[in-house]
């Protein structure tokens, strides 16, 4: 069998386990590696002429069948990956936020020169996610999606509850042990789950999401109290990504904190682990769960991109049909006033009793049914702190229930996972 | 695109989830049925003229791509796939048992006509598994598998956690329900699972594993006693079918009860749920759960199979090269006697006193280190009840032990997962 040829853009942490794994791999052969600087010290020993500081000598080499891309971000990442494609190679690549905000012009580009781009490690790390959606359960309809898919958030929402400590407090240690970057919004405001979940969706659903029509929240509000009330409950509180789509192809996707029943398995997927579960016909319900990332997890995924691209490499015109990404059809968008949920609300009160039976009315005004309220503390300036769990309703409503209540404090407004 | 045409061996529940699940499915047509009797009512309609008693009618039909074969069992089966094989037909099928014991001839005859054979649906129902070890976990090594396969025995194991109800009694109960059959021998006494991870390490360990080899307990010998004290020693006894693989190529693959920590997925898998845990090399360890049998979880597999084989068809001469089944190599058997473990041991003793120190002398003799040992239950007779939890140690010096417990009754011995 010949070699497949490949060449890798970026040499951090995943290519550094991708090299490693292709060491014991046969029939591929890596002809070149892109890097910053070339004279960096590595944790892997890569041959020094392998190492070039210019990607254009990866994207236009003719020795390179197939372009491997872990720079991550748009640009410079999309030049490379659109020049490559238009050179006749292949792409594998772990780059979410490429394929959330480019994902149509490069699936249109790759059909335009019959080439594929895979992306398993971009989504969920380890987790066989993309090509199970798009080989063995192909003759569904997905129409659920929920799932936690950002290591770091998970990691600080976890020691939260383990040890009853503050975002702020945990984030920093967060930071200290290397789960959190220095600058950690890309994590904890939610935009990597929201760059994995408008593919994920996009891939489940068969229609297009768009990027702009996410929803996202993330977890730097959620105080310890929250986790403590929600405990009590029988929850958890985890950032979710969903994802659901009707008959109509109405897709309401978004990632924000729920509070997750302790009977689901995602809320028993503790620390950086990841999780998808998905809800279809035939199939009704899975779980798949594993790390969300990592060195070698996101190797794997890598590395099994290729080698798909190497069992069907010069033997067919059209390789691998099923994980083409054509999506004619584009998913109508639903605004997440227009969406239906059910709501944990903490209220600080200036008093108790009349505060319930205002809430009560308020919430009775507007056909909202409660199913639960309770009074947690009572202060000695006789405020109270007060947890209300709504039954489902549509979001709007419950924005101008907050809005009502002007002589309280809401301390938080979370959405509960049905 | 031309259609694939297929036929199909079995009208039962799963043939019936894959025919309703085709009909919203465009390019796969149906060509023929085969069923025992054709005048049989059904829970589906299906045109009388592509029903046939002949499987012969499907088998040799010049007009059929791919046959389904949805009937189990060995023969005739075997009969019926390999004459299809030989005709050019490329196979689905849902067959354990017949991959278990016929699996090296199957796939030797499978690529002697460059045919493919997918089988899905036969391990783990809905659950995306195979096409995932075979695919994008294609560059990994697996070590290890930790499983529950069988839907039967964990709805009778949930059952008696649950409810605190004998064997005896959640076995009636799930045969009025339909959840077990008459003659239950194939799923309490570990059959079926043994079928099923007989074919699945072969797949993911890359060396055939023979059903002989396969080490097989059941549960009809634990006690709602042994639930209650794994309950409170933090453990759940889940039916587990177990594979490991060394460096040298010894597997070791069984399928007994375990006790199983509370800490882990696969203690919280309840009823008919299945999920496979797996830990290999990148991609760390991984949990994949969901349905593990019934009409439409089945089709699901069946039908993406088929479709697999639909994207490929008369596109290549060497079809979904990923999904072929090589195994030259053979794994070399473990017998369970060499294995470590932990166990369970209960008893009852005459005198607690003296057994305690009973069986701490003659496990000290065999350096077997004991993690715990409880007195349960003292009884007006004085005896007493005794639970001890092992270190790791050979099998075959606990059976010693037990046989050493000359004057105690050993209620139940079972091994602990680490």
């Amino acid at each position: 069998m010949d070699k497949l040829r490949i060449g890798i853009i970026g040499l951090g942490t995943v290519a550094s386990g991708v090299y490693k794994t292709l060491q014991d791999i046969n029939n591929i052969e890596i002809i070149k590696i892109a890097v910053k600087n070339i004279n960096k010290p590595r944790s892997v020993s890569v041959p020094k002429d392998m190492l070039t500081d210019n990607a254009y000598e990866v994207v236009n080499n003719p020795d390179i069948d197939v372009v491997v891309e872990l720079i991550g971000g748009v640009e410079p990442a999309w030049d490379y990956i659109s020049a490559a494609i238009k050179n006749g190679k292949h792409i594998v690549t772990a780059n979410k936020e490429l394929l959330a905000k480019k994902g149509e012009e490069l699936f249109n580009l790759t059909e335009k020169h019959n080439r594929v781009c895979l992306y398993e490690a971009a989504i969920a790390g380890g987790i066989p996610i993309i090509m199970p959606i798009k080989t063995i359960l192909a003759g569904n309809r997905i129409h659920k999606i929920q799932a936690i898919l950002n290591g770091t958030t998970n990691y600080i929402l976890t020691k939260m509850d383990v040890d009853g400590a503050s975002y702020e407090d945990v984030l920093k240690e967060a930071q200290e042990l290397g789960y959190a970057e220095t600058n950690p919004t890309g994590d904890v405001e939610g935009f990597d789950a929201a760059y994995k979940i408008t593919t994920l969706a996009t891939i489940a659903f068969k229609k297009r999401v768009k990027i702009e029509n996410v929803y996202r929240e993330g977890i730097t509000k959620i105080r310890k109290e929250d986790m403590a009330q929600a405990n009590e409950l029988g929850y958890k509180i985890k950032l979710i990504a969903n994802a659901t789509i009707d008959e109509n192809g109405n897709a309401d996707v978004r990632v924000h904190p729920m509070l997750i029943s302790k009977d689901t398995t995602l809320a028993h997927i503790n620390y950086v682990t990841n999780a998808v579960a998905m809800s279809g016909y035939p199939i009704g319900d899975i779980v798949l769960s594993g790390p969300g990332a990592g060195e070698f997890p996101t190797a794997s995924s890598v590395v099994g991109d290729i080698l798909a691209i190497q069992a069907e490499f010069g033997k067919t015109d059209y390789m691998l049909p099923m994980m083409r990404c054509h999506h004619e059809h584009k998913a109508n968008p639903v605004n997440i006033n227009d969406t239906y949920n059910k709501y944990y609300i903490s209220i600080t009160a200036p008093n108790a009793i009349g505060v319930i039976a205002k809430i009560g009315t308020i919430c009775a005004n507007k056909n909202i049914s409660l199913a639960s309220i309770m009074q947690k503390e009572v202060y000695e300036n006789s405020t109270a702190d007060i947890v209300v769990i709504t039954e489902k309703c549509q979001e709007r409503l419950i924005k101008e229930v907050v809005e009502e209540l002007d002589n309280c404090t809401v301390n938080s407004l979370i959405r509960v996972a049905e």
